[in-house]
């Protein structure tokens, strides 16, 4: 395996990834590289190069997924065997290689098609509305904090007064504003964990302290706050028991830290009822933190988070300074979208969709994975050997579907699996996405082929 | 002077300067505190209370503008003797007492009233369009993008290719995301300078070195970065001139450092064309932001910026992770009124508005304090002994206007004064704010009067 004569160039507009895998297909097509050549792994190349491991790994997935490089089991990538016999033109090649990947990610949701009507009217209301002349009441707009609190306590037992909400940019940005206002120290979170909140933590330049996920929460000594998912673990997918959640809240009082309840997709259960929020048993001690991502639509960046009464003035005075405020005319549709009743329509048919899917997808994944948690939202998470899992992956890429890899998610915990998502596609897409992920896990997947080309054996 | 018998309570919704600004009109209703009575002032109040200065400084203000309070110049805080003689019921004060002050700010803009019409025809485009299923390129919609590339080149001297725009949720926003990338070290920020630039490098863990901004910048030793405001220094107006942003970026290189070029106002000059920005002369050097908040709205939330090569990657892989991605509808709504027109129509028209409400500001304090910069923009910011600037802001506030002081921009700069927006006002208010301010400087201001009742004398 010789080093490959690859050089990026940040100064050059195309993303990292896209100039490494366009220099790899041009050594493909050039002969350079040929078919069983192995390459490099993804970590030896990076190095290689001086880029981070996320560049190399993104460039050989979509070198995977166009079908130009295979993954041979626990052995490395290669350059594939199938469809490169007579070396295809570029040209013949590229359209086919554009097709975006397919994602089977945690966050993206199904939206109910059949409720464009009240979407729209949401829309037009704003248009037909006046946005405020400068910055808003740096809270957000009280309608929509109204409309909030009551839903909160409807679906979430948090009683809350619509003068403690604050309207975010969605929950990265509440976790960020938070963290202004909460004393100095380290932050828990929880591992395997959320690694936008990890990123964030560390972007306020706090100290990160794996709290575990899988095992009840008994201390939290030396912390200044801990962010955890109680209603379903990212990405583990566990429920908090009761017990726990009181002893996570005794914990918290006993170093007088500040427990941050990330409530992503709560409302997604459909074997029980949601579990009420942390938020209901303690609001001197917990911020709540919810989103619009995963009920309404992620590109809306919309959220909002109960203040504790100790964080709230100063929260509230440094967004008057900052102008930390979330889109108007997103905060005047959600409104609208509350107070129509299209929210409770949306939650419910997801919810539906949700309850038929996740059982397709365990009933695929369970001869070969255990199940981390509960069926609920809008993924499940199956704890495999790495390995495996890489394989799997590597499986559902060639056929066109990007899946994390838990091991993205974990830091000290070791746990290795496959994270699948299963609401951002349709019923058509997962079925082919489960089918490529049994086959490699069953150990009869296909090579990888050429997109463009019929593929070389059934 | 007595202590004051507060109590401020952070577990009670109300914030807290509305609890001090309540607490106090209870104990002059009920007798406690009588006409000329003396008030602690807001810094001893303050740390009386354990709250920041802010707070007690928004309470009183409130209340001066209210009426129940008068200053004295140069002499402290008393209870108003004008018209509460009777001791008037709260009950009737009230109502007057809610009228919101007026904000004479920087970052308020005037809109045309007439181009409604084209604002309604956006958000009814983004009614009719589709948003995308999970979350949008990393970078933002690429048609703006496209769009924002054409404006630069056109508006400011910048060529750049759409795949180097990176659509934000304004400038706070823009510099957080940049502060992540740029390398470890101190950030250079000009003195008297952007409040929120300062809290935002603080918020990112990051040292705060004061740069001069009356006088040329010749080095940036030691530094990771400079934030600057070269159309036009926020807040002293000054247009820095070419030797100087050559010897800036001669700094910048010498240093290593990057430069952030805050460009939020460039377009509003009416002397002269718009000075071509300092990302024009070097595009390896200069991170250039941009913000809709001065030319659509500021509640629309959306800016962009034009990342340097080198720091363009890293940029985009975290956003990926943290979804810091600006509010799709917004995005939306953007192209269609930069396609339509709108903006650059607006732009005109806010043009000529603040063309002529500059001199009318400039006639009007010309004779009692010395103007920082040209007239350009929506505010000008005019030099005076903090002792003056204080009485003609009370003055401001008795009659029912916010102004700024210059001092709570300044650091260790000790500039005093007083900014002056005129952008988020009517005529006639900017009138009637121009009036009382004068009449302070003039030294035969009013006293502040209980707004439920006839002024006590002319």
């Amino acid at each position: 395996m010789a080093t490959l004569p690859l050089r990026l160039d940040r100064s050059d507009p195309a993303p990292l990834p896209a100039q490494l895998a366009a220099q790899v297909r041009a050594l493909v097509v050039a002969g350079t590289l040929t078919r069983g050549d192995r390459l490099p792994s993804s970590r030896a190349l990076a190095a290689d190069l001086g880029v981070s491991r996320a560049v190399t790994e993104q460039g050989y997935e979509q070198l995977l997924a166009e079908g130009w490089l295979e993954t041979r089991r626990g052995d490395g990538t290669y350059v594939a065997s199938g469809g490169l016999a007579t070396g295809p033109a570029p040209a013949a090649v590229r359209p086919a290689a554009r097709r975006p990947l397919v994602s089977l990610d945690t966050g993206t949701p199904w939206i109910d098609p059949r409720q464009t009507a009240g979407w729209r009217r949401a829309w037009r209301e704003v248009s037909a509305a006046t946005p405020p002349r400068g910055y808003d009441d740096p809270r957000g707009l009280r309608e929509l904090r109204e409309a909030l609190a009551d839903r909160l306590g409807r679906t979430r037992g948090v009683t809350v007064d619509p003068e403690e909400i604050v309207v975010t940019a969605g929950t990265g940005d509440a976790l960020r504003q938070l963290l202004r206002v909460v004393p100095p120290g380290p932050i828990g979170i929880e591992d395997p964990g959320y690694r936008s909140a990890v990123m964030t933590a560390h972007d306020a330049g706090r100290e990160v302290v794996d709290l575990p996920a899988a095992r009840p929460i008994t201390s939290l000594a030396g912390l200044a706050a801990a962010y955890v998912t109680p209603a379903h673990q990212h990405p583990l997918g566990r429920v908090m028991p009761a017990a726990e959640r009181l002893e996570l809240l005794a914990a918290a009082r006993a170093a007088d830290a500040v427990v941050i309840e990330d409530d992503y997709d709560s409302e997604f259960r459909y074997d029980v009822a949601p579990v009420p929020a942390l938020a209901s048993l303690d609001r001197e001690r917990v911020a709540y933190v919810g989103t619009a991502a995963k009920t309404v639509a992620p590109a809306l960046r919309l959220g909002w988070m109960v203040v504790p009464p100790a964080l709230l003035g100063p929260l509230t005075e440094r967004r008057t300074v900052t102008h930390d405020g979330a889109s108007w005319p997103a905060q005047r549709a959600l409104l609208t979208l509350l107070r129509d009743g299209w929210v409770d329509k949306v939650v419910r048919a997801a919810r539906r969709t949700y309850a038929e899917r996740a059982p397709r997808v365990a009933a695929a994944l369970s001869p070969y994975a255990e199940l981390a948690g509960p069926l609920a939202g809008m993924y499940s998470t199956w704890l495999m050997p790495q390995e495996r899992a890489v394989a799997a992956r590597d499986a559902a890429l060639a056929a066109g579907f990007r899946l994390n890899l838990l091991s993205t998610y974990s830091r000290s915990s070791g746990l290795t699996g496959l994270v699948v998502g299963f609401g951002g596609v349709t019923d058509e897409e997962l079925d082919r996405a489960l089918t490529a992920v049994t086959r490699a896990l069953a150990g009869d997947a296909p090579a990888p082929r050429d997109p463009a080309r019929p593929a070389p054996r059934a």
